[in-house]
């Protein structure tokens, strides 16, 4: 079976963001004052082969763990779906 | 009012997505082979200050379209909610 898996990876709370404050900058001297605060992560697109969705759940976030997230100022979450179309 | 909105930018389908593709190369080396295709976008995180719910996702859309995203290359997708803790 094919299962998609999102993974959305972001900064811990406590950890700045300059990349955030940078984009946050630009948007207020653009005009966008409403704009009050950006935090900027990752968005992470799996397709995995696995028996069911626990097994593509468990690899999705072994891979994260392992590979794709530096979880000591990172966080992340995991959606995983079947894949509706061939 | 405070809106807080998610915004996922990714490719288009027929974009080469050599970040994703990389990855996707690094996960296979490292004994993931289960992990059929990688693509890699953008998670962004807007706090927004708005009269309405419909003025917030506006704004962000607003934002999306000038600045944070390429439209010849990138797509987005907007999820506006209200920010439920002070």
């Amino acid at each position: 079976m094919l299962y998609h898996a999102s993974v959305l990876v972001f900064l811990k709370e406590g950890v700045l963001d300059t990349q955030g404050k940078a984009v946050g900058a630009v948007l207020h001297d653009a005009g966008h004052a409403e704009v009050r605060d950006v935090r900027i992560g990752k968005y992470i697109r799996l397709r995995i082969e696995a028996p069911s969705l626990e097994d593509a759940t468990r690899s999705a976030r072994t891979v994260c763990d392992d590979l794709l997230v530096n979880g000591i100022i990172e966080e992340f979450t995991v959606d995983v779906r079947e894949e509706d179309d061939a």
